[in-house]
């Protein structure tokens, strides 16, 4: 977005959307056996920020928020779940706004809607990566995944919200399935393992886990199985749909 | 509160409290077997409603959600989770509120603070029944435990907030231990598996309780038993407050 609609977008917001309310995203996608997040970078600056947006005056948060993340991912359908309310009085500091604005060559006025105080309320987004086209906003030049490990610093309480997202990722593991929004509509068990592995941070019990996974019924064992591989070709699974959404509903699947 | 200080409320209220946001609470107490929830009756109205409040510009939602719990219960430390932002644009009827007040006597005129749309943070809190004064509000004439099979009609979407804060609580039990705000500090097997229950709704197999809520380490055996009871005398346990907290915060004490 070039310099004028940055600041026509300044000008109007006030109108447009709700005082003193935001929403931040924390999308994660899995590949190559990383968990990645969809990131944008600031522009003129060398920070990153969560993909994050206002609400309209007739918008749910959740409207607003999957308005925000067709935006930024071109997705319509994403799994998407509020985790948080970031409430702290000092959390937006208008110094670091102002300084940004200033860069792009835009002032605000005192008392503008941009310079409040604002609360953000936090989703997260597990996203099948492969689908994901991801396009910078406004404020930011570039968008585009990083590996969990490899973040640097972010923008306001950003990691902050980041690093509460992957927590309550975490405990989710423990109490309802997960995977059918991160692994493509076929998988195999190692990469179903890989992923949880990943999430936690930590190596699993390779016959603990499948007999945990399979006790629950949500996997359906396919005939097809992974070509190409060395030794013996890992049999593919899908979930079952079914069974997956009682699960979540039910708090089962934990490992 | 008497009508002039409601009167006073509602004029100030704009300047007092941030725009469009409120927050509520389902607190949860356990007695006689029986989980109750802290219920206010409306003035004028057979509806009663959820503890609630509004938020100051300096203050997080945790701290006014404290600050609102202290004056309906007389607690100053309070068991507290944030569960949900109820932000339906339809949800925050205006027709009923201008009714309730009427009742009261008051006019609000058009295009009031008060008669925005509000965006409600919900909160749930476990506290030990026994040491709760319950007090009314300035919209309210009584504030009374209600047993959670009991609850009749709740102004707005209240019955929709207490349903999720309970599925919430539920949730929990699967990966978090519970109890610590909710029994007295010494408490026998029974009585623990008696409150799961009750949060569960459904009979949990004896053995298989003890055993899991035992193998997570954060049962500490008492030497006293209860007292006075007709047949073999049952433990005291406590909890063990730092394995305690290290389950909660490693998702472990499911059951």
């Amino acid at each position: 977005m070039a310099q004028k609609e940055l600041k026509e977008f300044i000008d109007n917001a006030g109108e447009l959307y709700l005082a003193h309310l935001s929403l931040d995203c924390v999308v994660f996608g899995f590949r190559d056996s990383q968990l990645k997040v969809l990131l944008l970078k600031m522009k003129n600056s060398d920070k990153w920020s969560l993909p994050g947006g206002f609400v309209k005056p007739a918008e749910s948060m959740e409207t607003a928020a999957i308005r925000v993340l067709k935006e930024r991912t071109g997705l319509s359908s994403i799994f998407l779940q509020q985790f948080h309310v970031f409430s702290d009085p000092g959390r937006s500091d208008n110094r670091e706004r102002i300084a940004h604005l200033k860069k792009a060559g835009i002032t605000v006025p005192p008392h503008h809607w941009f310079l409040q105080r604002f609360l953000s309320v936090g989703f997260y987004a597990l996203v099948d990566y492969s689908t994901v086209s991801p396009q910078p906003d406004a404020f930011s030049d570039a968008c585009a995944w990083r590996d969990i490990g490899e973040i640097g610093p972010l923008i306001l309480d950003h990691s902050q919200i980041l690093f509460k997202a992957l927590e309550m990722l975490r405990l989710q593991l423990h109490y309802q399935p997960i995977g059918c929004n991160l692994l493509p509509p076929k998988f195999t068990m190692p990469e179903l393992q890989k992923l949880y592995e990943t999430i936690l941070n930590r190596k699993l019990d390779r016959r603990n886990f499948h007999r945990k996974i399979l006790s629950y019924g949500i996997l359906r064992p396919l005939k097809e199985k992974r070509q190409g591989v060395a030794h013996k070709a890992p049999q593919f699974y899908s979930f079952d749909m079914v069974k997956y959404q009682k699960a979540l509903k039910e708090g089962l699947g934990g490992v």
